[in-house]
């Protein structure tokens, strides 16, 4: 699966997709598709044998589809336990709420057999994916992603975590999941708001290796995040790319151990943005990387590497789909932020590795970017 | 390295070993010997370079040569930080103490480079072992186990781990330290009850797989607990055989997926008996193996499996050496020693899987136990 799909040639869209993650024996599928938390049952049985689940999620997700997936489950015989349901929030990324589904698991006698399933977002999924990792040493997940954001991110990679006082997902494992159900219909009660940021991520495929799916996404992103009336063979597509994408760029390459830098792309800028917001909720982490992949690709131009057409080109797409691309109105003194960009990449003499671009689709690591230019484009509009 | 040394044969004595665990990308030595705290920093930094070190302890160890060892690792360079000094005892592998730590980490602004030295017994080792294993999901640790418990049994095997309300190690992961470091001379100062009880681990691997070893050790033993009288060539090849042993029993091998199953032997028994002390301290883990041996012992007898003469000798060596071999005067119920066995194996229909022994050196996986066997064991005295 080469994250390089054509997508100049005419394709054929399909209102369901699997990707293959090729991990030895820690291999996984990602199914995407409609009425996928009907097939969920199935789907697990296939992969991972008739065993005992129990499903974590957080308050939102059970109102709106939670009580029904669980039915759904119960009606399988997949499970016998109430879901865990937690609050909503990034808040629950924390040792007290680590500790009390630890404990719950316990107290519900799990066995190494038994199967935790994550039905939610980013929050859920590192969460449930850390659990996992530690309850007896290691026990399988399933990942149900239910925002456009995990969806075509956290999927991928097998990160879990949790937040130290001290900072952001400090706390943490590799764990892959052992199967991955992405149901499309889940996008449909999604906030416009969070759709849009999940969307900057996909668009960073686009801009770091694959500028035929970028002019794809040009035309077809409106679609993506439009909620009820998205189209759902687009979302399968996109979300099909993303991860397939994410897979190849997270593979270790002897001949190239920058291809996994490349998907810091704008998120150097983007961790400072969240940074100095205090993560207080404001500003969506898809918000920042918009306006991170902004910032890149003025950099980028800045040091001569890419043309000014195609900065204004993502500019436009990126407002164009509700996302915020400038710093204007912020009112973000630019020292801080520049010391966050330091602090986060330890660097020692003025100057930073980043990863630059030499137009759509061709992202790359620059080794010595100096501190002088970064705060010229942070000073920028 | 096959843990069949034959002891039979006359061996030169060294007061100074290595074993190598072959793990591929994750393969690390551990050295055995004497004066071994100051050469620690040389050994680090051949084994992982010069990079930063922050030692975890208790207050006991810190009393008696942890001091001295920070000054050493100071002096090398290789610290700049105070030890982290944990309290004395079990209660330190919860959540408060791993949050504890874990914040002390990340106020010292640690990064992926920097090394944990773990210098303790068994729950030191466990608590930093899982510390590593999280922090900034994982960084490298090294052990340099103090109790002969921990030098012969959790150095290898890369377990880590701390307790839930609900049981004993039930959090924790797999996380392979980079480097061992064995100073036979911490056990100048391990109280007598504390050396005898890790023996009864030394002696199981005699037990199950090397008599010739378990002969060595008849002759041999009283010499290994004897503190400052101890022979410390006679140490070092008794930890040497038993890391090595236990190496070999926990490799991955398909044609034998019991042989990880023998390091049980006599634990079934061990677990129930600390299980029904509640973990008071009044039974040591070492003790309660002793004991269970013998119970494994008695049961593989009366199964007809093993001479009765071989029972005797066990029990005379490990009574001889200031063990406890016999539950008289425990007034123990067999009944919630049953239901704990049985609990601890999910065993539904009255049938248990048990180590049994045709004798000294030749354990096997029996499947097929009954109850009232296992009963009638446990009503001798």
């Amino acid at each position: 699966m080469s994250p390089h799909t054509n997508f100049d040639k005419p394709m054929g869209l399909s209102n369901a997709s699997q990707v293959k993650i090729d991990l030895g024996p820690r291999s996984y599928s990602i199914h995407i598709g409609t009425d996928y938390l009907e097939r969920a049952p199935e789907m697990i049985v296939e992969a991972l044998g008739r065993r005992r689940c129990l499903i974590v999620t957080d308050s939102t997700v059970q109102h709106f589809y939670g009580r029904r997936f669980h039915d759904i489950m119960t009606g399988a015989g997949l499970t016998r336990d109430d879901p865990l349901v937690m609050p909503v929030g990034e808040q629950t990324k924390n040792f007290s709420y680590l500790s009390f589904l630890l404990d719950n698991l316990f107290m519900r006698n799990i066995d190494r057999n038994t199967i935790l399933v994550a039905l939610g977002g980013g929050v859920i999924g590192d969460l449930t994916g850390f659990v996992a990792a530690v309850a007896l040493r290691g026990i399988d997940y399933v990942q149900i992603p239910t925002t456009l954001l995990s969806q075509v991110d956290s999927a991928v990679g097998g990160k879990t975590a949790i937040n130290s006082p001290r900072g952001k997902n400090l706390i943490g494992a590799f764990h892959q999941p052992r199967l991955v159900i992405i149901d499309v219909d889940t996008l449909k009660t999604l906030p416009v708001r969070e759709a849009r940021a999940g969307y900057a991520e996909i668009i960073k495929y686009g801009l770091i290796g694959n500028a035929s799916f970028y002019r794809w996404l040009e035309v077809n992103g409106p679609s993506i995040t439009a909620g009820r009336k998205a189209r759902v063979e687009v979302q399968v597509q996109a979300i099909r790319t993303s991860c397939a994408a994410k897979a190849w760029y997270v593979m270790e390459d002897e001949r190239d151990a920058n291809r996994r830098a490349l998907l810091n792309f704008g998120h150097t800028f983007a961790h400072a943005f969240e940074s100095i917001t205090n993560y207080d909720g404001s500003l969506l982490h898809g918000e920042a990387v918009a306006m991170g992949l902004v910032k890149a690709f003025q950099l980028s131009e800045r040091l001569g590497h890419c043309p000014h057409e195609d900065v204004e080109r993502v500019e436009a797409h990126l407002k164009g789909m509700g996302l915020p691309t400038s710093l204007s109105g912020r009112g973000w003194p630019v020292h801080p932020l520049i010391a966050v960009m330091f602090n986060d990449k330890k660097v020692m003499d003025g100057e930073l590795t980043f990863v630059l671009t030499r137009g759509i689709g061709e992202a790359f690591v620059e080794t010595r970017v100096s501190t002088d230019d970064v705060r010229a484009v942070l000073e920028m509009p």
